[in-house]
């Protein structure tokens, strides 16, 4: 076995460790929301199959998740150099591109599903790993298994990621922590300029956070704490339902006693009524409206302006969150590099429609490691904050949000900078010249 | 001459080197909006006055600027410690507060001008360094012209900063470089999530940026140029009136040929009617108007996505921009250092009514000195960004844009972190005993 062949094109036909059948190859695609260090895991998967080059056969990448399957829009990645493995390790965004689309259920469209099979034979694929949302991993899974079903056995395996943090069973989500670095610093530097700003001028900052239905990344605000123990904080996740006299007579409170007050809450805050705060638009499709959030920290802002007649302040990093590769949490980036390998780890052993999730081994040092749960039984959960983590007025965090959260935002990664900024350049993949009849029939 | 004499209180009663007078003290003081890097200013006038201890008195600051020493709110700086002033020196917002405050005209309100002259001659302050806008650093200079002639000479220079690099006269500004890095940063990483999405996801992206009249920090954003030189880019400066057709052509334009466009956009951006695009509210006093800017970007994002009928994200950075120590310019802090020296550097020479300013020496390699100016002749002028660096529609940067940015964004400075997060814990400083009949007609 050699452990580092990244120049050697691999030979798809040798035997595996069983000497009994050639070698299947790889599939690693991307899905659904990116996170800081998503990339990360792409480069786990493609290392650690090279160290089991004994067992596995070429490493192949859909463009656009599951989509790029369809198309035989395939990057063949033998043959990747060291540099670009390296560079993966801080580029933000997708890598290999992350297309929100999931395949029909097999009984509305089984064209796809004979394309995905059609392709998986014909590239030889014995091993899908999908680094996806729930609902992604388990059609990838799903789509496995009628390849099963027709003679070609593909082991499906997840890859976790998500920076919302709702991922169940698991501690925590590969791309959380990274996300939640960027944001605390954030809110802590602004809220430095808050106290340094007189009574008389802003002295109300809001920072609007992603998370549709869950608070985590709101949450993640309060480890200001750490740096400012007594800050006037107002914290609004997803779960709670908005009361605004409360939170209004919390603002004035704070701003009475500490002399300002900063607040962070989820984009999914919703009224007692079930009725977002704020919506930034809605999208009509023929099958389902899609509701974009957003808005909700300008809402919010523009309440407490009016309220007290007083100038506020409100920030929405938006996208800043979950791309920020210069301010990622080594933690994290370890989870999101661990996540590929479990992965790899996990087909190696022959696990089908498995996710890897984390487990903790210690909580002082904060250790963890791998295991693997079913697919299906976690695609159904939904991780959101636990009430011990929220004050009796929900607007506030407990000491125990604080040490559930403060080792996911441990340690920092330099990244190189190149005319002053993270020289992070397009990667550029070029695709395997397509050997079969283009699809037409996607949706 | 001792150049460290950090801990050695100074004598504030021993003579200067003309060995004729005992030596007088020094007043610094920060005033309006921050920088990320406003405190290195404030390291450095307090370190340069220490090296020059046998000219020197005392260091004092003042807090929230001219209202503290209205207030007597002042901090005997000179027994602080060096790991203080280390810690100074990555402090974002500012340290000593910077009150949006000046005082009336003397003739409307000459006891303003008795009281910081009694104020003055009890802490025998003889130079005034005031760190703050334009206007703030005029009225500074107009108090001490009355001191001087109430028979207490006070030698007044200004200390530059700014963020919006409106600072007519001087190359820049302290203080844009470092915002304009973590803008182009952020707006870089945004940039390769976008890249990184389907055509049937977000392909359009605006950034918010500040600048009410000029579009400095939007064209910051342009810098990305230099990762993905072909990046299908709008900016939109304050400068120049919104034409909502011709942006809207130039979005289709560049989507239709690179399947996405990213955007940034001042908050100050009008129409050819002078009217903002976007208003976060109007504050109503007895004697103007304040219109707080804010939305531009959420504004043209709605824009395009009713248009296109397309998905569209907007992110606003708001305070961030400005107090984002984690990522300053080496450039930029080096030069807000230098600023804070050069104002000691004038007061040493006796220069009364100047505002050090910074001429370039060199373009390549870049090299730069502080040079002196009347307050009075620069405070009326505004730098906006000329013709020369905006290409014929207006929407984007020409080279030469890029040219005059790049070097002010280069380098980094990393910064000490604690639990994950950057070690920015507030310095505490004690003020005097007040030793003068509080001052009740402040306004």
């Amino acid at each position: 076995m050699n452990a580092h062949n990244s120049n050697a094109p691999s030979s798809p036909k040798k035997p595996n460790k069983t000497g009994q059948q050639p070698a299947k190859n790889v599939l690693y695609a991307q899905a659904g929301g990116v996170t800081a260090v998503i990339n990360a895991s792409a480069a786990a998967v493609i290392e650690t199959v090279q160290q089991h080059s004994d067992f596995f056969g070429k490493t192949y990448a859909a463009l656009n998740g599951i989509k790029g399957v369809l198309e035989e829009e395939l990057v063949d990645l033998s043959d990747i150099s060291q540099a670009t493995l390296e560079r993966l390790k801080f580029q933000p965004g997708a890598a290999f591109k992350a297309c929100r689309f999931d395949l029909d259920p097999l009984d509305h469209n089984p064209a796809q599903y004979e394309r995905v099979l059609e392709v998986f034979k014909r590239y030889e694929i014995g091993y899908f790993l999908y680094n996806g949302g729930n609902g992604s991993m388990v059609t990838a899974q799903k789509v496995a298994d009628y390849c099963g079903q027709h003679g070609h056995p593909v082991i499906c395996v997840g890859v976790p990621k998500t920076i919302d943090n709702d991922l169940d069973l698991s501690h925590c989500s590969p791309g959380f922590g990274s996300a939640a670095k960027y944001l605390a610093t954030s809110f802590l530097e602004a809220t430095q300029d808050i106290i340094s700003m007189h009574e008389t001028s802003t002295k109300f900052f809001i920072m609007e956070t992603m998370g549709r239905n869950t608070g985590w990344l709101t949450l993640s605000a309060a480890l200001i704490k750490d740096i400012i123990p007594d800050v006037p904080l107002i914290i609004l996740p997803a779960e709670r339902a908005f009361n605004e006299d409360a939170f209004l007579r919390k603002v004035e409170a704070l701003t009475t006693e500490k002399g300002y007050c900063v607040c962070a809450v989820s984009e999914g805050l919703q009224t007692a009524n079930g009725e977002y705060i704020s919506i930034a638009s809605i999208e009509h499709t023929h099958e389902r409206d899609y509701i974009q959030l957003g808005g909700a920290g300008t809402t919010l802002s523009h309440i407490v302006a009016q309220h007290f007649k007083r100038k506020t302040h409100c920030a929405i990093p938006d996208y800043l969150q979950r791309s920020a590769s210069h301010l990622v949490s080594e933690v994290d980036w370890q989870m999101a590099y661990g996540a590929g390998k479990a992965a790899v780890k996990a087909a190696l052993e022959g696990l089908h429609g498995v996710l890897p999730i984390i487990e903790l081994t210690s909580i002082e040092p904060f250790t963890w490691r791998y295991k693997t749960v079913d697919l299906n039984v976690v695609a159904n959960l939904e991780k959101t904050v636990p009430d011990a983590f929220l004050t009796e007025d929900g607007m506030d965090v407990t000491e125990a949000a604080l040490e559930y959260l403060r080792p996911l935002i441990q340690g920092e990664r330099s990244v190189p900078f190149k005319k002053g900024l993270p020289d992070s350049r397009l990667i550029e993949f070029t695709t395997v010249d397509q050997q079969l009849t283009p699809f037409t029939a996607i949706k």
